[in-house]
């Protein structure tokens, strides 16, 4: 297998800095795209990224770091897009060069919101990117424990799985293990339903519920995570994989991540606008909770945790009376 | 379905004091055997038990309490064993009034050290209990928040689930759901590895590991729990069902599991005798670690999780080369 990809980033959030930092340990040198001029000079001249990962030091001789999206796109042959599901539809717009012999890498958790579609569809649907070179990259992987160098598990889904081997040997080191699948589909729905039952755990958490709740929440999500599934893209997986059960445990469990905190902030009482501004952001499980629900109005598998999510985000339901009648609903 | 059973609890720790209080919710008199005389006359005097789940007042009228465990057991007919396992057998021996006519629920979530039987086995093989007046009440379900009366989940599984629906009634309540089940056999094998688990994911926490590693051994853990229990015990069951990934989760993030905690303090670099001694108890992994290894030493399923944890606390290894052994093992 030949493995010589010219290798990029899109993207300057802290995800982006994290996979930087993963590829930096092979490859030289890394294209580099982010938006922000200020934050690039920082890079050149003090080695880090001011606003993400502060403490990850980079040697500025092995990027290629630029504000234009064209150049780094033109030069890169693997791309890994690595920004807010919400930012991707106008910066792939600022794109004039070819795209479609490009391999495109998503590590992007999250659904478009102008189109509904998750990041790989979008890709194939809006940019004619043919599936094989399409792929994912999954966790279960916070941001600051790869800046840490703590041991991490990630998977690379392709349909093509010789494409994911290759982005494998980029990023593994003494603290990235590699697993690779070709669940492109399933691997992508889960990194993006997960971050809806993250919003659950955080209701619940906001609600007053305790630790036995949040066991049996976790455990009816990663079942009514394996039928949404299964009705979008039927094939043999294990749900258990750390793809799955491993990246909704890694974020419901977290009290860092964005999308239990907006959780946690409605379950308390704040509006869905107030929290949102109160964060300063949009929590990407808040767009994927609706177009979850769209997939499975049409899909029909039993989905009452997404339901009830969608019914307080979106028809402004009581979050207390929601989780009483979803309780009835838990075994 | 006739349910007018006289029940009576056997232990005075914090799972057996919580239960009395959820079947205090439905049933008078409530028969409760515990060794302490200075806790039982403690109770009768300030209706509370003053060293578990202390801010729980019970109606003292309501309790049948007693020092004398035959006075107890004479008087019930469904009996719920909630002792730590380690002090079963001595209980048991004290026993003189017959016991074949019983029903008999264990909340103990331990192997019984003497025979390296789960505890169901053990009233079957060593008391002639028929199996089906043996039942399992497990969780996911932290005492001290039955205490604070915060909804929580328990599983009741008997081979006669008309049996354990009884119980079910005499336990419901507005903070109680109960889920039913006939897998005796793998739900109390799941309460059991769990604390296997628990001890693991605190050794790692110990030896430095972050939760991206956690949240990859919790999910392989869930899948050789799987594996372990299918050899032991065939059936249909869906292991991600509260009763089994639920109690795995409950235990495997708290860190108040004093499994967890045992672990904590081995991958910290304590002996195991100098960890039991400063946590002035055993952990009941601990003896189910050693009863896994030797049934699974026989029915050969994928157990590197418990393998690690046997070699570490029976055979004095190394656990940061053991665990840097047992990740390349995860995925």
């Amino acid at each position: 297998m030949k493995c010589d990809h010219k290798i990029a980033v899109i993207g300057g959030g802290s995800w982006a800095t994290a996979i930087v930092k993963m590829l930096s340990e092979n490859v030289d040198p890394i294209g580099w795209y982010m938006r922000s001029v200020y934050i690039t000079e920082h890079i050149k001249r003090n080695r880090h990224n001011p606003t993400y990962l502060s403490s990850v030091e980079f040697d500025t001789d092995q990027l290629k770091l630029s504000n234009d999206i064209n150049e780094i796109v033109e030069y890169a042959d693997l791309l890994i897009f690595a920004i807010p599901s919400a930012f991707l539809k106008e910066e792939l717009e600022k794109i004039t060069v070819p795209l479609t012999n490009k391999i495109i890498f998503s590590a992007i958790k999250g659904i478009v919101p102008e189109t509904g579609l998750i990041v790989g569809e979008h890709f194939h649907k809006v940019y004619d990117i043919p599936y094989d070179q399409i792929g994912v990259i999954t966790g279960p992987c916070h941001a600051e424990e790869v800046a840490m160098e703590k041991l991490s598990y990630i998977t690379l889904a392709c349909q093509d799985t010789e494409k994911a081997d290759c982005l494998g040997k980029y990023l593994s080191s003494r603290y990235i293990n590699v697993k690779v699948s070709d669940d492109i589909v399933g691997t992508e729905y889960a990194a993006v339903l997960k971050n809806i039952y993250a919003i659950a755990a955080g209701m619940a958490h906001g609600l007053g519920y305790g630790d036995n709740f949040q066991a049996v929440l976790i455990s009816n999500s990663i079942r009514e995570m394996k039928s949404f599934i299964k009705k979008v893209h039927k094939m043999k997986r294990n749900i258990n994989n750390s793809a799955y059960l491993g990246d909704l445990l890694v974020t419901g469990y977290s009290i860092f991540s964005r999308n239990r905190m907006f959780g946690n902030m409605i379950g308390k009482g704040y509006t869905v606008k107030s929290a949102m501004l109160e964060m300063n952001m949009v929590a990407e499980g808040y767009y994927a909770t609706k177009s979850a629900y769209k997939i499975n109005q049409e899909n029909g598998a039993s989905t009452p945790i997404i339901d009830t999510v969608y019914r307080i985000l979106y028809e402004n339901k009581d979050p207390k009376k929601e989780f009483q009648q979803l309780t009835d609903l838990l075994n």
